[in-house]
């Protein structure tokens, strides 16, 4: 059967309309849910107010970024408006403001339903393992549903008004602005929080993490959702736009137009992995003694099989829809599957690796660390083979087509790989609800069964966290390599119009592009560095401000009753020091790629997309793996290992823990949206570059 | 005049003469000093003794290996016996032996002056820093000409007597072998004797640092020996070779022979840095309360004047010498000099750098890591900076006189930058001298006064050694960049001999190509945990070997007349661990290159080429520079500062120093190694994977 553009579209927004449905009512379920214990009710609405507090800043501050950020695309995007047809500019500047706003949307509706859930799954928990891990899956999967709803919609609408393809770059650039804040603002501000609640708190009061003394203690856990629900969330929705972006690209030169049969291919697959997710969660369950980890990763295997059959029967029933198309998809999800589980190899404590670095923490914190970096980089290596053998796979596999449909298999690899996205989201999300949860049944004092129920689910998060960062990392580095596909697409469009000669790659023996790539190499580092030193700078402030006040509010310290710390005061704090802190770093990432974009031209930009690449996916997957590694080694001790809590190897693990924090939950993660920016900010000047450079 | 070859190979072998006798009369002279104190002596007996010990055990190992690689070499390079013309097999096979055998010497002899002027240089703190200064220093300068006199040598001599470029890449690969094992071997061994003496002394039985009751106390002594002498040696040695290799084989493709004006060039200009060296090191002078640093950085400077004055003599004499080149060459050691001097500004306790991670300090030793590992990040950025814009204006500049002299400028660029090696070696070999004195007047009871004076000393060599250490890395930089040109020409040559199409680069956007890249950049990542995995295993063992000592031997805890413990045991230790963790690391490296050039041919070695050095350059200036900060920060808070020695910062400082000591002494500067290694194994293998590869 031939496939009309028209059923194409017609499927997206079908799946769309019923992934919407599916989350309202999802969200509904949730809200009946019973929450009767007053204390719960009084801090999860404490924690709500502060996540909205935060998120109304961010999206201030973002709304002021956007704006400029707006105002400079219109004039110059795709080309200056003095130049050609201002009707594109304006479809550009649209596009980026859609993609802000979605990806804003989509963060927001996450938090709503994240922390209603919290409450709801810790009074669940006294009913047992079964009812909680319903809420607060239940609770995530809203968040994933309304990530891959609200970006399936808008680029299926970008691209349907604007009818080019270049046009969806911008609605992508939207989403990546919003994703550097969510994510590296997000965070800083939960690093911030932890930290300083953990210095004032556990260390010089020896008061239990959670108590309602603490002023950062509010902040901390306003910290996992803006953090970890709504940055995980932005960073995420900026794949799934990003991958699908540079697939329309590339579809493009290869159909001629919008309409053609590759540029479907990229809209069915993402339709089906929404529908696929959507019946990965509604089937979704846990026995009533289950273990929610095994729980999480079926529900995980069973979406994957039900995309790699649905796409089979697609190509199967479409004509012009290749089997090498279909393959390379299915190769790119196979692989982000299996870097997840080498992921979970390094940093599960039932595996070898972090029981050795939780027994050198015996020799002192010194030997935790050097372990924990050591192995941390060692298990860069699998990912960065599943990567390069995917995208080698993919490419060799579609290149008897033709060459661009050789780049285009890579990009179908990265679209495959995020085609379950939908599903990766919803586990993400369940972690830092069931963190909460736990936090709360401690201060709703829900007894000790309670706790430990949610002490489980709380594992099984941290566990598939792993694995889902793996799986985002992953997805980030083959969506970046179709991106630079995307990139030399552009530049020959450019050049095309110009009536130059047209670039056919990048040599690395041209030491412009071997300039850039030294260049692009050192940008991840220097970036992640700023927000990790950032995270250290805010973190004095608040803990100056928690000082403050235990000096002055009188009887806080001795939890004196109807004494209150001012929670706000701390949330406003790491706020607005998160945001102080990231811009730099944002505008260096920025302002690096146009500096060396004017130098030295378009080359030395595919030199540095490729050196910000490499380097980027090195430093991320270390990172957020070595993080891992230590949060885990450190539990591990406090589960009665190596000499258990309080012993000297506890305390070595503690400090393992504290280098990780920001490491995975600050740095690591938001290298991916750095180098997305990067690459779109690249795409997206490529006119500039070939009009202006100096070499 | 019309350079003739005979000339300049006069001229080569010229400043060799005079850098041999030169190095015989500072021998003989530092031989001269008298050294009077019995325990000094035999301290210092005991250390060369165990010095050699290593040596002779490693070196042993090292023609094991050796051996199978020249029956390798001999029976497949350049290409299969049964193929071709089997002289030039011979050829390559003896070049490769005497590549090995003349930097072995060099380390030999390196060893045995130091090795003698460390108890002389304390004795002389006596009589105060002037004459102390010119032991250590003048010590250090016999290892310096050694150095550069048998690298020249062993190059000029090749190229005459086989005649072809491409021989001088097997000289360049011996080199290559014994640095791995000199530089990874002996920082392993360093830093096993190094954290087993401190963990078992001064934390366990709290003795101070060189107390003569630890059994690894003369270990930790050699190991300064042998790590920071020979190794460097060994590692300067390597990239000085492979600097002037590479340079020779692009030479050869601009003059089509190896007699020409190019190669007379390299000739020339590497002549003219070890004159320039001499001269350096003969006018190196300090006042009678001089400052040593200001003293050893300002011959520095001195040397890097002299050599672009008289090469600029040189250019302006010979004709066919381009002012091109000179530049080249010029901006290559300018570039050198000024990331000496940024390292400087990272790693030096009077800088704000150092000053900032001792005030975070106070905070706990996870901050003490996380604000070390953000500046380690964030100075990797100035040095790559550099090296990308010193090998684009090399191109830049050349370029006009035709594609192949662009590369050759970039060639020349890092010969330019090696020129003044001699001068960097003396002034790097002179910290572990003042370093084994400083111990040696502890262990010698020569007083508070004489020991203020060896802390100045060795507080200059510290300094020195992050200049020396940025700069080696620099060089590597270079090297490497021009080595992938002498990759692309091996590879033509083969091509071209087959009747194949000749490559004219590699592309990034060729999946082959890109593949290459990713696993080449997580390979110095693997290789550098390797190695820090290895210092922890080695170090386990020898606790349990100085634990036994303690227990068994009578009378050793308590210090009795008489008793000593068994050094050797440690030392063999030591020894035998390092090499064992050494292999695993240096055959991972080759064999990964080895495996993904069977699989993705010559295209994917040039990609993983480019990878392993731009993540090798960024990994080794992280690791490089975060150690010496956190050693300088460490020695910042124990000269009184953030509450001094004792306090909670210092704790913290000394946990910094404790992870600093693998980074910047095994894993970071054997990074230089394997990325030269690697380079060059690709190089003698590209007939091999011409002819064998899968795609």
């Amino acid at each position: 059967m031939e496939p009309a553009a028209s059923t194409i579209y017609a499927l997206s927004f079908l799946a769309v309309a019923v992934a919407f449905a599916f989350a309202v009512y999802l969200h509904l379920w949730v809200k009946r849910q019973p929450t009767d214990n007053p204390t719960i009710r009084r801090v999860s609405d404490l924690i709500k107010a502060g996540a909205n507090t935060f998120m109304r800043k961010e999206y201030k501050i973002l709304a002021a970024f956007a704006g400029v950020a707006a105002v400079l695309i219109f004039l110059f995007l795709p080309q200056g408006i003095w130049e050609g047809d201002w009707h594109e500019n304006v479809g550009m500047t649209l596009a980026y403001i859609a993609g802000t706003v979605l990806s804003a949307i989509a963060g927001k509706i996450g938090i709503l339903v994240a922390t209603s859930s919290n409450g709801r799954a810790a009074e669940a928990a006294r009913k047992g393992i079964q009812p909680a891990f319903m809420v607060g899956f239940r609770g995530g999967a809203v968040m994933g549903l309304a990530v891959v709803g609200f970006s399936l919609l808008g680029v299926a609408a970008v691209l349907l008004l604007a009818g080019d393809s270049s046009i969806v770059l911008g609605f992508s650039f939207g989403a990546s602005s919003l994703a550097l804040f969510a994510k590296a603002d997000g965070g800083i501000f939960t690093k911030t929080a932890d930290v300083s609640a953990d210095l004032t708190g556990k260390v010089e009061l020896g008061i239990p993490e959670d108590d309602p003394r603490n002023p950062a203690v509010i902040a901390d856990n306003v910290g996992d959702n803006v953090g970890d629900v709504a940055g995980m969330g932005a960073d995420l929705f900026d794949s799934n736009v990003a991958a699908m972006a540079a697939a329309l690209v590339l579809a493009q030169t290869i159909d001629g137009d919008t309409g053609g049969v590759s540029t479907m291919t990229v809209f069915c697959y993402a339709a089906l992995g929404l529908l696929s997710s959507i019946l990965g969660i509604a089937t979704a369950r846990i026995g009533k003694h289950g273990n929610p980890t095994r729980a999480l990763n079926s529900s995980t295997y069973v979406t994957t099989a039900i995309f790699v059959v649905l796409t089979a029967l697609a190509t199967a029933l479409f004509e012009g829809f290749r089997w090498e198309i279909w393959a390379a998809s299915a190769v790119g999800l196979l692989v982000g599957v299996i870097i997840g589980i080498t992921t979970d190899y390094f940093t599960d404590d039932t595996k070898p690796i972090v029981k050795r670095v939780a027994h050198a923490s015996h020799s002192g914190s010194a030997f935790t660390i050097l372990s924990g970096v050591s192995y941390g980089f060692v298990s860069a290596l699998p990912a960065m083979i599943g990567i390069a053998v995917s995208a080698l796979f993919a490419y060799q596999i579609c290149a008897p087509l033709g060459s661009s449909y050789a780049l285009f298999g890579i990009a179908m690899a990265a679209v495959g790989m995020l085609s379950i996205v939908g599903m990766i989201i919803s586990n993400d999300a369940y972690g830092p609800i069931v963190d909460n949860s736990r936090g709360l049944a401690e201060m709703g004092g829900l007894g000790e069964d309670t706790i430990r129920i949610c002490d489980e689910l709380d594992s099984a998060g941290n566990t598939v966290k792993a694995v889902t960062k793996g799986f985002s990392i992953g997805a980030a580095g083959l969506t970046v390599i179709s991106l630079l596909g995307a990139f030399m697409a552009e530049v020959n469009e450019v050049l095309a119009e110009r009536g130059e000669e047209l670039l056919t790659g990048f040599d690395i023996m041209n030491p412009t592009v071997f300039f850039g790539v030294l260049i692009g190499a050192a940008i991840p580092a220097v970036f992640s560095a700023m927000l990790m030193l950032g995270v250290d700078k805010n973190a004095q402030r608040m803990v100056a401000e928690i000082h403050r006040q235990f000096r002055e509010i009188a009887g806080l310290r001795e939890g004196k009753e109807g004494v209150q710390p001012e929670y706000d005061k701390c949330i406003d704090i790491a706020t607005a020091g998160a945001l102080r802190e990231l811009i730099p770093a944002g505008l260096f990432a920025i302002l690096a790629t146009v500096v060396v974009g004017l130098i030295g031209g378009v080359r030395a930009i595919g030199g540095f997309l490729l050196g910000n690449i490499v380097s980027g996916l090195l430093l991320a997957l270390f990172m957020s793996n070595a993080g891992g590694l230590w949060d885990n080694s450190k539990k591990y001790v406090e589960a009665g290992n190596e000499g258990g809590k309080g012993s000297e190897a506890h305390k070595a693990a503690v400090v393992g823990d504290t280098v990780g924090d920001p490491f995975k939950d600050t740095a690591g993660p938001s290298i991916n949206t750095q180098i997305t920016v990067v690459s779109l900010v690249a795409s997206l000047l490529a006119p500039l570059f070939v009009a202006l450079s100096i070499f």
